[in-house]
């Protein structure tokens, strides 16, 4: 970890002192296209003296613009030009220097048809699976030796557990069936780190989130051609990819890291500086500059090297893998880690970079906050801060707060507060005046960093059945974390560890199989079925997707809100109180005028009059309004 | 109550049956001025069949530009231009209806050159009296047999207890001592009104939030006269004058209410219909009409009728009386009550009415709500709302409740959490950014609504030192609820007439008079003492007043700011822990480099180095820095 607090002089003085031969042994990226909107590409070439080198490129259509070299003579930097006229092949990088030539092969490749960057939207519902913790469907690519990490233990929490892409791939239908349409696995890229030291505990990096090289998926999850099968499979099942990108750092093992281009690749501290995980110094109007520098150029965790993506070069490498995943694989969105620390300016040049190239594509990041307004400073919002995003969409943080504290008190005398109970949830939406489209931001009710859904609600299979009837019928684009269906559960308590476990049935010799329902319990069997058949009906009925919203003012424990378009209505009415009601709807005629029947979408029961509603306590019923 | 649900043709009757006599009772504004920037003002005229008149004016520079009539013919509207050039004098209104004529005088007078809509800025210190418990000055004016209520009884808390604005007049130096600079007192405008039963307990409308005539200051705090002379002797202070205005609602004997012009005069509902408190259908983009409608238009309490100021002459007979309390009376600012439930685009219009002709009035309107966004709703904003509110300012409720819950903290483990204890204070300054100017919003611990600021913060007489030292210095206007200063509390709980006592010594024959040293025991000498201190250390350095602000992030229960300015820096370093702390100070070089010396402004200690701040437990130190 001290190397690159080291001046980089003792870094370079092997290569001032000798006229050594020079090397390639890395292009970045690895390969490029022909016909992308933006005809530039920026090239970092690294090897042993590879900046020293000058560099010629002869071939038609690709112009090299320029050659920069920086402090660490390692590395080249070349700006190319790409006509669209250019021919798919291969680029030959030739460097000289005095009578030594070096050579290297680069290649521009064509674009292909497939679909990709389809992005998510509010017609989606998105499963997060952590990939190391979800199936196992190659044990050959479990571990290798050839890997800092050489190590598989599914008996430790804390090491990896063999998880990988052919897994997913193996329960793609499972995944349908249960009415997902799009799949968001933590990060695949590569994470070739050592096992970290967490206060004496050893742990691995299945979590994905220290990227040693952009450019590979990690082999024990499948590598590229892995990824790129997987995308294919998914794809083909009509599911769509949402990848996890990570901006903000790279392992302290990445190659980059290891020989640093320059001394501000990173954000360099005089003593190691954590992040001080908050985010108001960046929002706040009356902030230090100081606290401002902590919260985001601080380092997420000591293995975690901060970027600095107001380097152009790092800006550049970044944005260009992030259209290369794009370009390379056919993902179909992105949700980007810890969106918050990024520098915020090198955010929107990455998105707009990404939105030029693929209109479609969806990017939601992580920014944890607990306010509407520190939430709106991540996305198109309708605030006037000085800093503007860019960003399409974002997960909703603040929503999973305000459903969790609503859920909590179902059941409770608290639900009837004045503020209590479904207010929290309703409050929560009657803020979205703060976002330019609030149905872009992905909603959850936990993840792999959080406290499970099951756990929170106190194990209450009420509340769970409808927490998850608001997640699937509200605004936004509902997003579910692996296990929900099945009634997984857990604190973080003592570690996250807990939330991430293995989903039973994904490794061969499991003693359960929970990926069928015969290998379900009956209680688990009801979680799944009420999830699948909530999401099918989500999934097949427009309204729940662009329909608007309209909420009513919680009375009494009872909310009650629509979604309506020209076609159809659909009523969500929540009895969060511990006693049945009936809920006279007269109060609701602007939404309810002219229906006369409903249909229970969840039970099947027609209703011949909805003037009152029968409410069974703690129930969520959904009602398809009918003329 | 129930007299304006009857269909207006039942009053109506008497008149449509019989040609009988016109004549005039009233006419509203009952004045006006020569050289308002606005040449127009629409008079109400009132009186038996006032309304079957034809009207004619013949005065010079005074012209009748439409009279109209309305439902109920004992109304006529006039509306009157006034040239720049017209006299000041008295113009004759002439009336005829056949061989009946009715002639009524109304006077345009000069304006006055006395000081007049100075405004309230972050420069001042507002104290909040409530008038009836503060000080009888004149207890001849205590009761009059012809008012509705005619009841005088100290003895009980739900009765009136005599106070006036010749009780105010009386310790205006008592007030400037303390280092106040404006004074706000609960509203004057005559509130006629019968005792009204609240769940079998009669009240008498002490507090003066039910309008009977606008145009007449009740005569139990002094009348129209007592009035004028109490705003100059607060001008001759150097003490200004907040009036606190309501527009919502008037009391249900209001002399329109009783002879109501028209039937939307007032928002009327098939059966009564009480605001539901909610603020968030304003805002929601999801909200459904209705729930704003009840919000808006329900009754605030069923004796107090709601005006609906979408009918314009309901608008320009509240506009116009705005400036004619500001014109007669030369007030400085406006506290309007219920902000939040009046028509917007009516306040919009009625700010800009004042503004156009007081560019330096202030306006801050009472919205009770808990998150930025609904605050930032009513006031000049940063976010692109529908609906834009003109207002200058507001009182800051969410900062009060973001104070008073990290008071509650000071102290106790809670104190160091990661968003407890100071950290709900920098929060909520920390996003400021919603606001155009919060410097602005006029900030408090309590009022006359809410539990006693040292009840709310345990009787602890640290906390209530650090709470006045925070609201004292933070960003805003600060304003402070009458009693804070001899340490008065009490809860809500049983009744709001809990936080309304009487001031002791206000009254003739008090026992106890703390409006002296030696009426004080030696706390409230000590706490009065701190709020002198305070004040007039606020008072005469302006770096409190348009200095900027900076905070930093808590850490450890430790929260610093500075305010700064080109001239001077002051640092507030508050220690809400319950054990003594050294804090180094280097973190904060942005704003203390240059610096070496400080002066402690409470203690008069000086510091013969910044390097480290020895911090008690449970204190805010305000530092004076030095070079």
């Amino acid at each position: 970890m001290k190397k690159h607090y080291l001046p980089l002089l003792a870094l370079l003085l092997p290569f001032l002192a000798s006229a050594q031969t020079a090397a390639i042994d890395r292009v970045n990226p690895t390969n490029w296209w022909v016909g992308l909107k933006n005809p530039n590409v920026q090239l970092i070439v690294h090897g042993p003296g590879a900046g020293t080198l000058t560099y010629t490129i002869n071939y038609p259509g690709v112009k090299l613009v320029k050659a920069s070299t920086v402090e660490n003579p390692n590395y080249a930097f070349l700006d190319l030009t790409i006509a669209a006229t250019a021919k798919p092949g291969r680029v030959q990088l030739v460097g000289k220097k005095g009578s030594q030539t070096v050579t290297q092969s680069w290649e521009l490749r064509a674009r292909d048809n497939s679909p990709k960057a389809q992005g998510v939207t509010a017609a989606d519902f998105i499963y997060c699976a952590m990939i190391d913790r979800f199936a196992n469907g190659d044990p050959a690519n479990d571990k290798f030796a050839d890997m800092r990490d050489p190590n598989l233990d599914r008996a430790n929490p804390f090491m990896r557990h063999g998880g990988d892409l052919a897994g997913v791939a193996a329960h793609l239908l499972y995944l349908k069936d249960l009415g997902v349409t799009a799949v968001w696995l933590t990060p695949v890229t590569e994470n070739d780190q050592p096992l970290t030291n967490e206060g004496g505990t050893m742990r691995a990096s299945y979590h994905g989130f220290g990227f040693t090289d952009q450019y590979q998926i990690d082999r024990r999850f499948g590598g590229n051609a892995g990824y790129k099968s997987y995308v294919q499979q998914a794809h083909a099942a009509g599911l769509k990819v949402v990848q996890d990108a990570v901006y903000n750092h790279v392992g302290n093992t990445h190659w980059t890291v290891q020989d640093l281009p320059m001394k501000n690749w990173l954000h360099q501290w005089p003593s190691y500086t954590n992040t001080s995980y908050k985010y108001q110094p960046v929002t706040d109007p009356h902030a230090a500059q100081s606290d401002r520098r902590v919260t985001l150029d601080g380092w997420f965790v000591p293995f975690l090297p901060d970027l600095n993506q107001q380097n152009p070069y790092v800006a550049n490498y970044l944005i260009e893998n992030a259209i290369w995943n794009v370009e390379n694989f056919g993902i179909d969105a992105y949700r980007i880690d810890t969106y918050l620390y990024n520098d915020q300016p090198f955010m929107n040049r990455c998105n707009a970079a990404l939105l030029a190239e693929y209109p479609h594509l969806h990017i939601f990041g992580e920014s944890a906050v607990t306010n509407v307004v520190d939430q709106a400073y991540y996305t198109r919002s309708k605030i006037d801060f000085p800093f503007k995003s860019n960003q399409p969409g974002g997960l909703d943080f603040v929503l999973e707060g305000a459903m969790l504290g609503a859920l909590k008190e179902v059941g409770t005398p608290a639900t009837t507060g004045f503020d209590g109970g479904p207010h929290r949830f309703y409050q929560t939406l009657a803020q979205d005046v703060v976002y330019q489209d609030p149905t872009k931001l992905v909603t959850f009710l936990d993840n792999f960093d959080h406290d499970r859904y099951l756990s929170v609600i106190g194990d209450d299979f009420d509340r769970y059945k409808m927490g998850l009837t608001w997640l699937l019928t509200t605004r936004g684009i509902p997003s579910m974390y692996y296990g929900t269906e099945i009634l997984m559960k857990n604190f973080k308590d003592p570690t996250d560890a807990e939330v991430r476990k293995d989903f039973p049935g994904g490794w061969a010799g499991d003693k359960e199989n929970k990926f069928t329902a015969a290998g379900r319990s009956a209680k688990e069997n009801e979680a799944f079925d009420y999830v699948r058949k909530l999401a099918t009906y989500r999934r097949e009925h427009k309204v729940l997707h662009e329909g608007k919203l309209m909420q009513y003012l919680p009375e009494n424990g009872l909310y009650v809100y629509f979604r309506y378009d020209a076609v159809g209505t659909v009523l969500v009415a929540s009895n969060t109180t511990d006693k049945a009601a009936t809920l006279p709807t007269a109060r609701f005629k602007e939404r309810i005028n002219g229906f006369s029947k409903a249909r229970n979408v969840m039970t099947g029961e027609s209703l011949s009059d909805v003037a009152k509603l029968q409410l069974p306590a703690k129930t969520a019923v959904v009602l398809e309004l009918l003329r």
